[in-house]
């Protein structure tokens, strides 16, 4: 396995995440976002969408290109089942699959950095650009404290106790909201469950400023 | 089950599809995204993300509300597994999860209403905003026609050939680049798989102007 990933990028965090969780340690390619690497080849021949993470796997039926970072971790937990990174029960899979597209669908999208690059094209200075970003982690984020908060399944994780996929997506995002320097005050269940997550090496070790490509 | 569901909402018309392949017709709760009432109770306290759809399900566990559309097509996957909208395969599943991600978190999350009525909050003409839309809209497509042309795992539809997650999510998504005026030619096989769809009836009776809180 090799992946394909960035420091900094939201949806590679979270691969680097499961993959540790998995005790799994795959050969990493290096795609610097600031830079455009991920639309020159050879990235750009790997995955037409030019988004990392991508993750290049071998096997009996031959060489695949997995892209998505849900796709990806669902992948991982597929073939690697122990730990598992969803529930047992199918109304406990659908609880968790959307508390992670929550943040996958209606949070990071809207705030990567190809958007605010285009609302720069369009004439937004940085101060708006930052709005937006803030705009839209505010509504999502509390949102998702609504149903974590609302809901006894709730635990130490956002779905009892050991971690899984819905924590995967949230710590990413909660790393980001604080770089952005996004007001959390309002979030006390996620605050508790991010740090929670902290304390997890597995989550630790997937930090932006731990990985070989950081920058200051 | 109900179903909350708005006729013009891209993503309940995707749990549409999916409730018809799987011959389920559950009872349905009408919510009117341009009047707001998903920002109202009593949607906004069944949801606390304000985006349709979303399911009502009682069971042997409770009743529960199910939100995210492609959690809630997973879930219905999971538990009416005839037909199955994914493959059996992990690889095959990484791919048609990757294929329904690629419209579900990086073509429509950028183009739904609330964003585009942020836009115009933003100063924003319709012109500008139409043309936000089909930026996205022509980036992500060109991706998924990369995708889909370069596979020889596409077949008559997605994923060889038998409908599944994957046209499920893009059935609507070229609904609506066609509603909005979106340029297609560039994507013959999208175009292709598309038409493939609409000979179902699954996918026929699940379109917007079937529905009945369809308007002109």
């Amino acid at each position: 396995m090799k992946l394909h990933t960035y420091f900094r990028s939201s949806a590679a965090y979270r691969v680097r995440i499961a993959l540790n969780l998995k005790g799994l340690a795959p050969d990493q390619a290096f795609v610097h976002l600031r830079k455009g690497e991920q639309s020159k080849p050879p990235f750009a021949d790997l995955n037409p969408e030019h988004l990392v993470p991508a993750l290049e796997v071998d096997g009996p039926e031959g060489h695949h290109v997995l892209t998505q970072s849900v796709a990806i971790i669902e992948y991982l937990d597929e073939i690697h089942p122990t730990p598992a990174l969803l529930p047992a029960d199918a109304l406990g899979r659908a609880r968790v699959r959307a508390l992670a597209l929550a943040v996958a669908c209606d949070i990071h999208p809207l705030d990567n950095l190809r958007v605010l690059k285009h609302l720069k094209g369009m004439g937004h200075g940085q101060e708006e650009v930052d709005g937006w970003y803030r705009h839209w982690v505010a509504v999502g984020l509390a949102a998702l404290e609504a149903q974590l908060a609302g809901d006894r399944r709730t635990g130490r994780f956002c779905h009892g106790d050991q971690p899984g996929l819905a924590d995967v997506l949230l710590v990413p995002q909660m790393f980001n909201a604080r770089r952005m320097g996004c007001p959390l005050e309002d979030y006390p269940t996620l605050l508790r469950i991010d740090a929670a997550c902290a304390g997890l090496p597995a989550f630790a070790a997937a930090a932006p400023d731990r990985q070989p490509d950081a920058e200051a």
